[in-house]
């Protein structure tokens, strides 16, 4: 089993609206320094789990789309209670939908890293069955 | 899969007395940074893994009833060879005794980092079959 | 030289409100991890720059006044733009007011962590003058 | 399952001769920190998944076969495109080939971080079936 | 005193032509893992040491003429020994000339890690005297 | 001003006898990771601060003489209270005894981090005056 994985880092503000998280329903943010990792069962034919530029950029594309936001205020999470290991979940699910990776590609992971001593992560099948 | 991790830290002194680990078995010691991962399937109903504030205290807790000690004196591991492995499992098991975590969360894990460049992990199914 | 050093964190939200900080003048946020220095010119008679646990102890205090909240609205900064670098004084400032370190202690530093790719510090004499 | 984990580095010049790669077809070069994990179903008479000493000794030696060298002229990788995927999987098939673990020991892994936001990874089994 | 610092890195291709750097007169490679930090009295109208992006950007460029490459047939380099101290000077040098830092700021200074357990320095004036 | 930095480590027992450090009284450990840091004004004929692996040897040799010990017998500590900023002290001094170091090299200096979140520090000078 292969893995290659590129880290970036988004910067957040948000709530958690639900009385079980005390402190943190108040107005807070982070940062989130994120692992996006693909697995494969083998190498394509450059060598490769996936072109590290290109899952890089994807990955950058996708954290551009929700850091320097408040979540509380951002459509495509309405509703949503964004604690770390949601935001893993919705991390993989769009590095997966935006990332043409080949059919060698099984799993996307992604961690966040919320602090340095507390993170969550989410790990899926690369693509829908 | 979701994994949500805390990391925590412990100072303990310990000999392994046994002619296989040749210096260490001079009295010594060590600084265990501890990550502690809980595994699981699905969230529960507040979007998480487990509250993070009650794992951490649940770590805590483990690793207060162990460090600044000599472990070779240490009653509840007489006639343990404390080898990092055998600590791992040691703050797993204690930490998946101690946490009532609830039955979406499947295994446990801790991993020991004794430097930076040495560590080692046990994982283990969250409650006993 | 001496020097000790204690880390931990927090997690805020807040807005630069000045068109020179483009997106980040809407509201998001960070976890700072934040790193304490007290440096010495000798050491006191117990063998330390100071006391640790009371050095983390009034990191800890101060970093609880500030976090799990959003910056913009906390009386103690009205009218302060809080930037890294400003809040950097600001922990400094507070932790030095604070803490009763002894007459060989000359500094006191804070570097804030706002991600893995940068970071503020601010280093001022450990008293007033 | 346990795990045993150890950390050395390397540095070495390559090129990737294949237009799929970029500004990377030019020679260039890299820092690859390794990290060698044995995985382990059960722990030895020791209490270990393995001799840690023994472990870093046969990294070393590994790597001490690779490093400060220009990949594209090794002769043991000729005709290799020296990705950090295949790299990987070279570090842990000649660590595997050259620890004699014992039968508990189940897979072989190498995890190549070629800087701090990039790395790749291989797990193979312990022994060729 | 203030600072601000952003990492980046580089990966290069260099030898050490001089019989005392032993294996390193080989070809070889390195990923620097390069800090710059900017040094200042005072901050500025923003409440900053410099703009953060600005300083991102203006190393991305300072490294994006070095990296990819071979620094033995590199122009702007020729004739000098590529140790991790002189690049690490390099790096200064250049992002000194290229930022156009205010007068506030003081010093400038570049870490280059070569690995996780080494690494150099270099910190200057902010402008030539 | 150049630096140069190699990172090593040791693991010891050592209690420390005085109320004052509360259950740091017991008898226990720790893993101290060690940063030595040469400064120096200037670089030698050969472009650096000084000879790596040399550096990296004598570190060595210095940690050697005091790791896999309970610190309270050796007999060169006898009678020091073993705190980590006293460690840092005492491995900065024999280091500066048992290093070579050219007349540019003008400090040197001991990071000891006891965890992921306290270390302590000594900067000296080169050589006694």
């Amino acid at each position: 089993m292969f893995s290659l994985t590129v880290r970036d880092r988004m910067m957040v503000a948000h709530s958690l609206a639900d009385p079980f998280f005390g402190a943190a329903q108040r107005l807070h943010g982070a940062t989130y320094v994120v692992e996006l990792t693909l697995w494969a069962d083998r190498l394509d034919q450059h060598g490769v789990v996936a072109d590290l530029g290109v899952v890089a950029s994807g990955l950058r594309a996708v954290l551009a789309g929700l850091e320097l936001r408040n979540l509380d205020d951002e459509p495509s999470l309405a509703g949503v209670l964004t604690t770390t290991e949601v935001l893993a979940r919705e991390v993989a699910d769009r590095c997966a939908a935006r990332l043409a990776v080949g059919p060698h590609v099984t799993e996307v992971e992604a961690v966040l890293r919320e602090s340095d001593v507390a993170w969550a992560s989410y790990r899926r099948p690369a693509r829908e069955a």
